[in-house]
């Protein structure tokens, strides 16, 4: 800390960190310095646990400063950066978040600098039309509409192909208030409840898939459908919508009085990594004249593979899309979209405002969830020319590539089960305690109650030793519909693979490790 | 662009990008030396038309790739850099962002190649605490509850003092997501329409000053009340809520059996600047046993200021509470908060999901509106260690100091009339041509209908040329309730001091600039 200043000093302390004398490239070089530190290994992270870290964040005063902004680097060096997570390890292949392609940081630096706000042209300029590019570029990977629909539509301030948003959550609350909208045009001015009652309908729905991720129960929750008003179909062991309860649960809203907001297909389970067959489900869409939605967070970008991209068949059919820049983009944390097949689909949201938005303006905040909002579009666009088609193509392809090695390796450990053959780069598995091995392959049926949860406890506790040992890690989660039935929830074991520095070697030694931790739980007294 | 490449080099060319050996300083430099450019003038922006820019970017086929780095930063800094708005310009004082203190771009940049995700501590470790901590630090800044209060609950797992959000619109949908569900705790279960049935009640409503900002209306449209379901209650010329007429709004609410979901009171409105007086309001609300919110978006950080934090006296009785840290505490654009005086109020909208948010963990995903998020924390725990509780009372004491001098000066500019005393660092005031000028002084009634209408024209030429022009900013808004009445929109200038840099010297030459740009227009035939 600097000590207690005379009103001038301080004032003069405060213009120096405004007009940037107070900051040398020395004073940036601690920072630089720490995060060599943590790269410099492969470890996931430090050695010290929660309880202990917590203990050391406790203080909640605020100092009467100014402080030293170099002792302050030094403070973050020392004892924040060390003990956060190294999600760029080759061994952290168990969550969505991954390391970056080294453009990212500095293009982030430049737009903090710059500090632009796209909620208005006036604080953001050029800023709204690159974000409008941006967005139009990604509709097109989507929906491939052809040149003259772009050329009409991407700078057209009457048009929206999309929403920038800060993730998938608010790309599905944005999509799904659309689509609420759309089903019952009174609700946003009128209230969910009149609209309700002007149509003498009991309640409104939204109609997904058993695996839906769970930001569409909170989307449910904040619009006034209700988490009641989530209906869930079931799925199959590959984890595909079930067509024919899917066409009876929209029968029964259609019979019972239901509005159906929106009918939701998944293009990458958050659990399994499987993709729905979107084109039976646009049919069932159609066929019932419902809004269509696809959370494609995590599978969007395999629209970029020659090879895998048919998977996706039919997501150009969706009336919206939520795709994760920060997920198989590879782009930081804080990033998504939402997007919409027609461009007047977002009038159903549109705002004025006299001091800020409007009509007939570019300003991006007339139709968007969020108000205040930085240039992010920037670093979105960087990935798309630098990665481009061809870097993101390969992103996807060895990540499927390495997961289908790594079923593999699972296959030849007679130790583990794989619970489901991989559809993109995520894969579900569990170890078996020997005693039960050879029952749960030849007879799954005999397996009893206590059986499973002893199988459920050694796998939670594989799971949270080797995070805590931190030399790799692996996510665990719970299935419900595997080959032990749907009524039997299995705790597993979930990788996901999506750095391309992680190797054949590095998903080995992690498998090995969890041997190696569960011989030793096996030998343990019980 | 590099050209086509086979898989080899183009698996090399991805790896290379991933390991961080593809960018070395001196094309970082590249970036540095755009912004240079930027900030060695104090223009507002370069003098390209929005219309020429347009032009620019209308292509939207995403390329092949990949692209190389270096060339891809020499198009942002000629293509894009020079063409947004220097928000740092001293001369820019006509919204509410601004440039930004030194310290913040290179922490910004420091989380970028961290990219924690703060959803989960699995992603994230130590960002938790630091979320949590920071978090805690700006509730006892707004409700200074005591030591034991922050000792419980700052690092309990069970409490939510706060959460993180991407910016004040989220913070108020946030708030009233809570205060809706507390008001009606089936709404997240059951839907709206049958909570409200349940209830045997017509509606649920939010009331709040004529003055409330446009993110409520989003709020209430997003949340199932619908904007009819905004009631908004007339100010004085000084923008207080009228607090009989908020009583009076209150009793009908109750007799026609509507639900109240919440009260609002505005610290800081954004067109004006003015503070309602909370301690009346939370009085009210009180008395009605409702929910009180305060958006204190803009207004917050006044409570750093010892000469000034009277004026948010009642704050502290508020339920939830919204703050911008991109705002007054001056950290990059994306940073919100909505803080709640009891650590349960969130348990209102808690979800749980297996494979990321389990019972009783202290994952930050169990209770937020966003899922994934980055660890930005780390940049408002610098602001309030580096720049301190007298850092921040210092910007907003000089804010308020430089916007009366500047009151000052329109007073004694009679082309420029003054609508309405400042109370923070927000002022609005217009031109008024030579022809009205005395009668708009003495007898503001006789003005027509067509004077307003010409007075309000000038204005608004006033406002874009000088925009256009781009050496000096000044926004302009629509007011409702000036000394011509509350049935007599006026268009007004609007201004915005923030900058510790800008100085009387800037304000004076912004104003004169107004005023050469008024004397050719009124010399200019019509």
């Amino acid at each position: 800390m600097v000590g207690a200043m005379n009103d001038a000093s301080l004032t003069d302390a405060i213009a120096r960190m405004f007009r940037g004398d107070a900051l040398d490239e020395r004073v940036e070089q601690t920072l630089e310095d720490a995060l060599r530190e943590v790269y410099d290994t492969d470890r996931v992270s430090s050695e010290a646990s929660a309880e202990a870290l917590l203990e050391r964040f406790g203080e909640t005063a605020i100092p009467d400063g100014p402080g030293d902004i170099a002792d302050y680097y030094r403070y973050l060096a020392s004892n924040v950066v060390p003990h956060g997570i190294n999600v760029a390890s080759p061994r952290f292949i168990g969550h969505m978040t991954a390391g970056l392609p080294s453009f990212a940081a500095p293009i982030v630096k430049l737009l903090t600098v710059l500090n632009q706000n796209v909620v208005k042209m006036e604080t953001s300029k050029v800023f709204t039309f690159h974000e409008r590019q941006t967005i139009a570029m990604l509709h097109r990977l989507v929906y491939a509409r052809d040149e003259a629909f772009y050329e009409e539509h991407a700078q057209n301030s009457e048009s929206t192909l999309g929403m920038l948003v800060s993730g998938g959550t608010l790309g599905n609350i944005a999509s799904l208030w659309c689509a609420r909208n759309r089903a019952l045009p009174a609700a946003e001015t009128q209230g969910l409840g009149a609209a309700l009652a002007s149509r003498s309908a009991r309640r409104a729905v939204v109609v997904a898939p058993a695996l839906v991720h769970y930001s569409v129960l909170k989307a449910v929750g904040i619009l006034g459908l209700g988490q009641n008003g989530l209906l869930r179909v079931p799925v199959d062991v590959r984890g595909h919508t079930d067509l024919d309860a899917l066409r009876s649960t929209l029968v029964r809203c259609r019979d019972e009085g239901d509005v159906v907001v929106a009918v939701l297909g998944i293009a990458g389970a958050t659990e399994t990594g499987s993709v729905d067959r979107l084109d039976g489900i646009a049919d069932v869409a159609a066929e019932h004249g419902v809004h269509f939605h696809v959370d494609a967070a995590w599978g969007g970008p395999v629209l970029f593979s020659r090879r895998h991209r048919d998977l996706l068949r039919g997501i150009e059919r969706a009336d919206s899309v939520t795709i994760d820049a920060h997920k198989q983009l590879y782009l930081p944390v804080g990033l998504g979209l939402a997007l919409f097949r027609e461009p007047d689909l977002c009038r159903a949201i549109e705002l004025e405002a006299d001091y800020i938005i409007r009509r007939g303006s570019w300003d991006l905040g007339r139709r968007a969830l969020e108000g205040s909002r930085p240039g992010t579009s920037l670093v979105l666009h960087a990935g798309l020319h630098i990665l481009g088609r061809r870097g993101y193509e390969l992103l996807v392809d060895e990540g499927v590539r390495k997961i289908r090695w790594m079923a593999d390796a699972i296959r030849a450990r007679p130790e583990l089960e794989l619970l489901a053959e991989p559809t993109l780069n995520i894969l579900v598995y569990r170890y078996l305690p020997k005693a039960l091995r050879e029952r749960a392959g030849s007879a799954p049926g005999t397996l009893s109650d206590a059986d499973h949860e002893r199988i459920d406890q050694v796998n939670r506790t594989i799971q949270e030793r080797q995070r805590d040992a931190a030399q790799g890690f692996i996510s665990r989660t719970t299935l419900r519909s595997t080959r032990y039935g749907s009524d039997r929830p299995i705790v597993c074991l979930r990788s996901v693979v999506a750095n391309p520095l992680t190797t054949e070697r590095d998903i080995a030694a992690v498998l090995d490790e969890q041997l190696e931790i569960a011989s030793a739980l096996e030998g343990e007294p019980r």
